[in-house]
């Protein structure tokens, strides 16, 4: 059936902007602003949408896509197709069913799904509710380094791929929405050992605890010691990536942190090729930003990431319909990648090349 | 007598843009989302009209210009002028008379008429309602070839003069206007082979029995074994215009399906230098997308087009007024390049060349 | 005294723009749309003032400007300043005293004035009314060459000190504001023999009896003939003003009429550099368009006019009060171009060179 | 404390903006009307904020930011930060503390404040009142150089640092918000032999005043006889820079006025690069004009300033709350600065340098 199919109603939600639309109304505004906002002018926010826009798509005739595959390699590992969840904190704040339906809306659509260090809920909790989804652990470094081993042990013994450190939040960004819409202290699974009373925590009182001295040598370190793969989440230059590379990272993650932490920094999709011409022979180079549209993910991986993270619009789904939700947004953005795959002629995602794309005129 | 004259009052249609508004009143707002949408953000429908205002012209004047000739060659014979009405299928939701009306303002015109696939009515039907007009036959291969073959003999039989095959088409786009507003199973020519109960097919219904296989190698099939001339529609890159030229078309049509079809990839002003640089001294090169203004079709010649296509305009005035208005808004724009000639200070339309234009700074 | 002064109330009228607004209210909306259209999407209207926001001004400062001098030399003659009176047709459709207010303005403020061949009186009676006034004439060529030369013999008679021959108007522009607000008959000076019953003329009826194949040639006799100079108006490339050179005029002026004539040609801002570069050593360059401030009219000269052409304002100036809005208009522009010389730190206006701008960054 | 804090309401004033937005409400609309406003169309006005926005910042990640140092060395002194307060007349206008309450919020924060000739009340008076301020003193040169140095006098005499001479304003700019809200004559510290009836005086009658002949040689008399450094205000070319280094001075700032003198130069964001690179080693070269965000001032810092000025946003900080409002304003720009530094990965001010910058893609 096609998207919406044919007997759709006017308010059916058949795009991720309507999904957005949608929970804008059925969430509190506090929370909205909270999963919504960026830092200060949301410059670097609106401009991770903006960036896939710039660029045009050059699309081949007749080349016959009958037969389309959306299968890419990534840490070695053949998958389904490029899409994968990005972290994002505190989901129980969305839907009662927070991680554990995102889980499950991740095993049903073959999408990894990275898990936050501010979940709800702990990473074994997030295993067992889906057990059949691929699940990488994002990592927030503590001042307390006992935290993090702590976290990082729990994630290697609940069976997670990869671990996705966190380079970008040295400190907070200054999140005004955010700050004019304070959450109160939600529930999280980091014990009594960081989490206020109750086990609750506010995103800020979180904030305050990372630790700002984060270095390369603690990702050494981490590759190090750690059985599973590490990947650097929140590089934005070929030497960073290449920092990542030498200190034994696996793969980086060219991100700005959904637009929440420095405004005015590039968006992710202006800052990858640089990133790829430097490691993307050596490392997984990922991206995320600002996709909300099939096509948006064939320009990631023209531009040569192996695969692309998508935030914000799991939540919509999430706040909208649970895991039904959370699943219909994957869905309609890997139906619509489906579409693009055929009309501009590259029926095998992994031959996917810069020569596909042009600056947009527009 | 003056566009308008000079009595015109306040709401006369003088513009093509009067007759899209006054459409958009008229029609019921399903058949006009059908019409007017694009796919998805419909970057590349707005962008058909924008492209064309980047292009400033450079006029020369005092030349004379009391006589003007907008004539031009298209495949071998020579026409009035360069405007051709682009295939749209089911015209019959625009007015009851359909593509007859065109058929007989075209005719009026001396306009050549692409008939869609999926018109209203066989090819034969619009012969006979307008035996002068010039027909082009515009063709979907569907998955069944014999219906493909049958409608090719069709066009033979009744005296149309080329062949145009869309090969932007092998899967449908993710037209949410469209899907937004359903239209209902219309009526088509297409027989019971193919159509739904009643001889009616939906627009969706209609695109998922289109080949998606469809290559290069049946454009070469077809050249040789159709004794019409075969032109390739939906080609955007250079590349795509040389296997044009080496598998047999005649000519190709730069086009991006109306931005219907895959969005962000380039309006067919954009595309259109690229293919006329590799090909255009020995293949047709036409274009369409966004022809608005006499001015339009002025930018398309010189950038190297031997004519252009214009669509939806002309289905506001059959939804307007029938065969007249269809008449008048082709009127209209053959007036406005009428002028163009003359304050362009280019009164031959056969000796516009890019000298003519430069960047808009505007 | 200050514009505006200290004691200006909010409503003063103290700019151009302010003039415009307060024309909008006070002229008839026929009237208004009559002078303030253009052609087509008046994309090019809309340019032309545009044009200059673009350059930025790299200003010089501890020069020393206390003694400013805004004058030029335009025809080998020295002028008080660079501002003229474009020429503006049935002038007394915004104010009873016509031309002739705007004549007295012009005396009253050292202003070269161009009189339209479509001016409500005769050449005769506007140097009555204006004596001091420093008048060109500004002709458009009828196909009945016995009205032009006995338009020219008039200007001689009259005074006048140069003939301004428009080149971009051999049909109409395509314009809609026009068309939708037709003005009617209009009192003109141009005599029985062309003018409708009772001496009135419509604009498009005039229009339609201009001589749609003048040539160079054309120039180059009335440049022998005629006993005062020529300068052709509407010229926009390089190529057009060697041709004038060649042809035997005196000057050129870069304009695109206003707007009004063929939507999307460039802004004479835009225009005038490679005019300037071809010419500006032989040839007197003018330039009109979209001027609205003193920092307009240095650009002007920076880009290397002699003098600059400002047309609508004064319109609105008249409209608004007569002689004494039309003084005010261009004592408001003069003021702030006295300004614009001591702010740039160029106190002499003829030696106001390229290196004074840059392109905008806005 | 967070700025703003977790339990923020919506209403709390976390940004520069905010206080905009709040003083533009507490002030009588004259008084807005004359800080607020810049020249003519207000073109370089909005643009000097806009400039900072066209930088993008490529963050270094993972650097170890734990410990910031935001201190830079201007005039060969090492300060606390870059932030300079702006020089702005008539401080009593917004908040009946005018200076004195803005140097005590200077005080507090280790801000230099720049005070200006036509404060509210005299040098030695603001020196009173908060004598830990560092002070800088503005300088109009009058026609009447008697007062000229009778003010000079009184600074040197009061302990100000520096004199920062005023060069972009001879004659006063086309500022037509505050020709429509006029503001009365205001107290000014200039005594009678100035000040109109009463000591007071109003912005066009003092700036009318103001020498439209000064020059260079001016400023090297002044450099030589003057026991402070003194600073040139308002240069926006590498030739001036030179010029102002070739006649004593020990500074420039690059500066259009806020906007408020010629419209249409540069903003000081965009003047700056080439500045330095003509200067940057041999005068300290400062820059205001538009800086809102903590990130601005980074930029400021990356293009090669050695410190920055804010104007406006202090005196709405000035206008919502008196000391207590300026210092808040001071704080939010420090604690942004602060972040800025950690999150693009230079913790250390003095070492940021043009490589953390590119142009913004949005």
């Amino acid at each position: 059936v096609e998207p919406g199919g044919e007997q759709n109603p006017v308010g059916a939600l058949i795009s991720l902007a309507d999904y957005e639309r949608e929970a804008r109304l059925r969430l509190d505004q506090d929370a909205f602003a909270y999963y919504a906002g960026g830092a200060a002018d949301e410059l670097t926010l609106r401009d991770n949408e903006a960036a896939w826009r710039r660029l045009a798509i050059m699309p081949r005739v007749l080349v016959g896509v009958g037969e389309r595959d959306a299968g890419v390699t990534v840490l070695g590992r053949r998958r389904a197709h490029p899409l994968i969840i990005a972290p994002m904190a505190f989901q129980a704040m969305a839907h009662p069913d927070g991680e554990s339906a995102t889980a499950r809306a991740a095993a049903a659509t073959g999408t990894v799904m990275c898990v936050s260090t501010l979940a709800s809920v702990s990473p074994e909790a997030v295993a067992h509710a889906a057990p059949l989804a691929t699940r990488w652990f994002q990592l927030y470094v503590f001042k307390d380094r006992g935290i993090t081993a702590e976290l990082v042990s729990q994630a290697v013994a609940s069976g997670y791929e990869a671990i996705l450190v966190t380079a970008d939040a040295p400190v907070a960004g200054v999140r005004e929405r955010e700050l004019r819409h304070p959450v109160r202290g939600l529930p999280v699974q980091l014990g009594d050992a960081l989490a206020a009373g109750g086990g609750t925590l506010s995103p800020i009182a979180a904030a305050a605890q990372f630790d700002p001295d984060l270095r390369w040598a603690d990702v050494a370190h981490m590759s190090r010691e750690c059985p599973l793969p590490v990947l650097v989440k929140g590089v934005l230059t070929p030497g960073d990536a290449e920092r990542a590379l030498a200190h034994g990272a696996r793969g980086v993650v060219v991100s700005n942190h959904g637009g929440r932490q420095l405004d005015t920094v590039p968006a992710g999709a202006d800052a990858l090729p640089a990133v790829v011409d430097a490691v993307g022979d050596r490392l997984d180079v990922l991206v995320d930003g600002g996709i909300r549209r099939g096509t948006d993910l064939l320009k990631a991986l023209a531009l040569g990431a192996r695969a692309a993270l998508v935030g914000r619009p799991v939540l919509w789904g999430l706040a909208v319909a649970g895991e039904d939700g959370a699943r219909r947004v994957l869905e309609i953005l890997l139906a619509e990648f489906d579409r693009a795959l055929a009309l501009a002629g590259v029926p095998d995602a992994e031959r996917v090349g810069p020569e596909l794309l042009a600056p947009a005129r527009w």
